[in-house]
């Protein structure tokens, strides 16, 4: 029996590893009906290739506003993807969306520590919520036991920097302190969701993509997109209700919290 | 030879964890030159047992304005507390002032993750930022080699609650999602900071209070505050450069992050 087609929101598509999220889960084997594919300005510059890339998938891909850091958008943008979806609910959310500022304890600010909190946390708290009825929804229509990222899941795209494992051995090269501190509390969320949802079989998961040559990750990084979600969109196709509330590398490999 | 007074200050110490500390850091046998009780309400009723506590050691306890969620009343803190203690620095810093919320996924909000993030770790973040340059006169003016809380020390009050691990144990009986995000994010500020400031001698450490019968607490906890901060007021007495970075009960007993 084929798979059934499912839903997919992306935030932060317009570029880096949004952007080839976009286009790597269109071009894999299993189907996709609708993929929202967020974005802070969609009519912008910095979405011209997201712009390109959905002209080639008319009926799939809805570039749609959001910004991560503002309820209001988010409450918006849940209404807007429940009116397309319906009864079948949404199947897969990721939080990917995210800043980061290369601060130390010494030089950060209260605007870095706010702000970064507001869009790697608040973020994805926020979005998680507002979309609930939608992933309970893709549960029900779903019919089967267990859970899957093509029933109903939400994908954080975390760090190894928020790993405390990680800090004896990344500090020295980069502090960045509020985005730590962060994907720490990304990684929280991540496990604080997945026991309260464990009887509702949403999935719940955080995933390091690698050091990825991206805005964020800079040219001198280990991998490129490509090769990052290649393996992400390989992780997030195996997970189970094993992998429920855990931190796995784009290679699936477990990350100590 | 005798142990030197040293120069302590403490937040929240009007009531509940804060105050006790203030209580018995004055009973030990560790003498203290100058202890600094901060409060949002320092002529307010909820100081009234500060106050009079205050009069018992007049020339020690200084009690001072502090609300942990206002950037510059934590600049004119450290002023203050400069003017007093000059060269000689400040030797002990206790970041205890902290919030919660009974909140869950589905019930937290926006403003409960930012003031409970507000006030649980970006106030310890500015707090011990603008008290480095005493904490490093401390150092100075000690003279000795190693790291201990009565050269220069920066105590987090912390929480179980925060632990990826008791996630599984404890979530059910109280989610407190936006607290327990607060708390990793604390202990992640606590492991970085000791990252960065181990060549400056600082040490830094995040506690556990356990489960104790404060405001906070309630009436049901295991411990009472007494019990609490004797354990507490030991553990900080014994830490040395090898407990720079961990998370610790108040028992000594490291907790996994
Ligand atoms: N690259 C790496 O090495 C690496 C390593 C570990 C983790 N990560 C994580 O992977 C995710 C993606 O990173 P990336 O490398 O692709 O970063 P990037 O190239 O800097 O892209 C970040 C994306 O997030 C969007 N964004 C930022 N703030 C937003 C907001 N308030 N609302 C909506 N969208 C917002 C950006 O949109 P605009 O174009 O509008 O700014 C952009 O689309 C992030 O969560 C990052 O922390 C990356
Ligand atoms: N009790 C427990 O079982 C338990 C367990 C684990 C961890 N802890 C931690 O232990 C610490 C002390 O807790 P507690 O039980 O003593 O709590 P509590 O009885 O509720 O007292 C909290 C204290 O923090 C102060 N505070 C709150 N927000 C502040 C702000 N913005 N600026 C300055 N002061 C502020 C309060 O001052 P006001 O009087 O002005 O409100 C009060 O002095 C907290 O960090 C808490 O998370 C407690």
């Amino acid at each position: 029996m084929a798979a059934q087609p499912i839903s997919i929101l992306i935030t932060g598509a317009n570029r880096g590893l949004g952007l080839e999220m976009v286009k790597q889960m269109l071009e894999t084997s299993q189907p996709v009906k609708k993929l929202f594919a967020c974005c802070r300005d969609p009519d912008g510059p910095k979405a011209e290739a997201l712009r390109t890339l959905a002209k080639k998938y008319p009926n799939v891909i809805s570039i749609i506003h959001l910004d991560a850091s503002d309820p209001s958008s988010i409450k918006k943008l849940a209404q807007q993807v429940g009116s397309v979806v319906g009864t079948e609910g949404l199947n897969l959310l990721i939080n990917n969306a995210g800043i980061l500022h290369r601060d130390s304890l010494q030089t950060t600010t209260t605007e870095n520590m706010q702000n970064t909190f507001t869009t790697n946390v608040v973020g994805p708290t926020n979005i998680t919520k507002e979309f609930l009825p939608l992933l309970r929804a893709a549960v029900k229509a779903s019919g089967k036991p267990g859970m899957s990222c093509r029933k109903a899941a939400v994908i954080n795209i975390s760090a190894l920097l928020g790993s405390f494992q990680s800090i004896q051995y990344t500090y020295d090269v980069l502090p960045a302190i509020s985005y730590r501190i962060s994907k720490a509390g990304m990684n929280m969320l991540t496990l604080c969701a997945s026991e309260e949802l464990k009887k509702d079989d949403i999935l719940f998961a955080a995933l390091h993509p690698g050091w990825v040559r991206t805005d964020m990750g800079g040219e001198g990084a280990d991998i490129d997109a490509q090769e990052s979600v290649k393996g992400m969109v390989g992780v997030i196709a195996s997970l189970t209700e094993r992998d429920t509330g855990t931190f796995l590398d784009y290679k699936g490999k477990p990350i100590a919290w």
